[in-house]
């Protein structure tokens, strides 16, 4: 089979053995919301040559706007729950995947809240580690844009909240009055500014408050130039943390995503006493893999 | 005399008499970090036909890449203590302004916490409040792009609290992915949907997590698209205020501002149980006129 996580910005294709191994991966550029209704050719372009007739989507691709919106399905949800879920592509398969079987994994909500929560690729992730995190409740986080802190329940996703932490990083860091002291270009991580951030945010001035920080550690040469960027990332994390950790399970979280990102939470929960697993970050192509053995056997 | 507060944005100079009270206002657009060396000449052609001998300043005009930079003045700091540390701009002042004394005011930072906080201007407007709050414990609140909440104890300010509150509603509301689901221009205030956004940020959830909310708010068709931006606005200021108010004083909160912000304040404060006293924004000339008082009798 193949399988295909085709988020914002760009999309990752895999084929797979009937056990799930990975016999080949490909890479293309062109975010699903961005595919001004070429989404089949665009597709054909990566995966074309690989002949297999089962290919399973997840991510944006399925939100309104991608390629077909295919609706939430809500908390709690299991694979079985999520493959019943998945809508076949039909006719919009188009000529260019003539006699491809196309699906598409629907993303999940959650309504617990006054407001709800969502999420579209990561239940797909999420999906490839539920077998290995077994029985009991744990706590899955995918740092990115918008993070995810996804909660499992005895092989169940139970909880989604999301953090705008990444996308304010990147606004703050770009047009706010904190850019104009901080390089362009994005230096190295500073460990200690980082940390210094972390410390701040746990002092209960609240993020609106401790980001003019920022500014007067700039005004008052708290720290070089070089440094206010991990300084803002410390206080950003560590602000998506503490709400994130006051209701989580026991035991490690878990982390999925990019080895930077991961380097920046894993030092940040350890600052909060937490352990840490960290996971690949193309557990999408398992995840479609368990969601077709679940659907199609 | 004439008392001139000169902000990053524009001028607002008075003429006021020898009991303080306004005899003649006028503005300037100019702001005060955009006058290209030119601040003599552009005050000038505002007050140029005023031939008050004494020109009180404050604000940004005071700031690092203003007219003339003046060292911050520490918490606590009275009266007195700000007006002993006026500048002179001395040969400074140019040819425009011959024959006249012009001093600056000095702005006020707080090195209690980790982080400093500072402010300019906006000492000057709660020096114009002092005598009328009298002894005991005070909160001020300046809202803006920057929000202020000053304490004063006895006759003195004794902390300095800043708030991004305002710059982050315009990044969110023009640059982020919140923006998508609003409308270009400034909708009237939605006081259901304000309120909606205060409530949610007291549920605890953090502000990184609460304004995904305003996203799935649009997803999920929570509020018409006009009322997503009270909603966050209502978020943003429930957020500045919770840990304002954690270690406020009893009585009446003390706002100054504009009568649209000071009208969402008071909203604010009213849902946290605070009653609320507002203040004239021009608080500015009388704090300039009192520190004239007490430096030069």
């Amino acid at each position: 089979m193949i399988a295909v996580d085709w988020g914002g910005s760009n999309l990752r294709a895999y084929r797979l053995d009937d056990h799930g191994r990975v016999l080949g991966q490909r890479r293309g550029e062109v975010g699903a919301l961005a595919c001004d209704g070429q989404h089949a050719q665009t597709l054909a372009g990566v995966i074309g040559d690989w002949d297999d007739p089962l290919v399973l989507l997840c991510g944006m691709v399925g939100a309104r706007g991608g390629w077909i919106e295919v609706p939430y399905v809500p908390c709690p949800a299991g694979i079985a729950t999520l493959a019943a879920g998945m809508v076949e592509l039909g006719t919009h398969a188009g000529d260019a995947l003539r006699g491809r079987r196309l699906w598409c994994v629907p993303g999940m909500a959650d309504h617990r809240g006054a407001a709800a929560d969502v999420m579209r690729g990561e239940e797909t992730q999420v999906a490839g580690l539920l077998a290995q995190l077994g029985p009991g409740r744990h706590d899955v986080c995918l740092p990115g844009t918008h993070s995810k802190w996804v909660r499992v329940e005895d092989g169940a996703i139970t909880g989604i909240s999301t953090a705008l932490t990444g996308e304010l990083y990147g606004l703050l860091r770009r047009h706010s009055i904190l850019a104009r002291s901080m390089p362009a270009t994005e230096p190295p991580l500073d460990p200690a500014a980082f940390d210094a951030g972390l410390a701040a945010a746990r002092a209960g001035g609240g993020l609106l408050h401790d980001l003019f920080g920022v500014r007067t550690a700039a005004l008052f040469a708290r720290f070089e130039a070089e440094a206010l960027p991990s300084y803002l990332s410390g206080l950003l994390v560590g602000h998506e943390l503490q709400p994130a950790l006051a209701g989580a399970a026991d035991g490690p979280a878990h982390l999925v995503g990019s080895d930077a990102l991961l380097e920046r939470y894993a030092r940040a929960l350890s600052a909060h006493g937490r352990t840490v697993q960290r996971h690949r970050e193309d557990l999408a192509a398992l995840g479609l893999y368990r969601l077709a053995r679940a659907r199609f056997g």
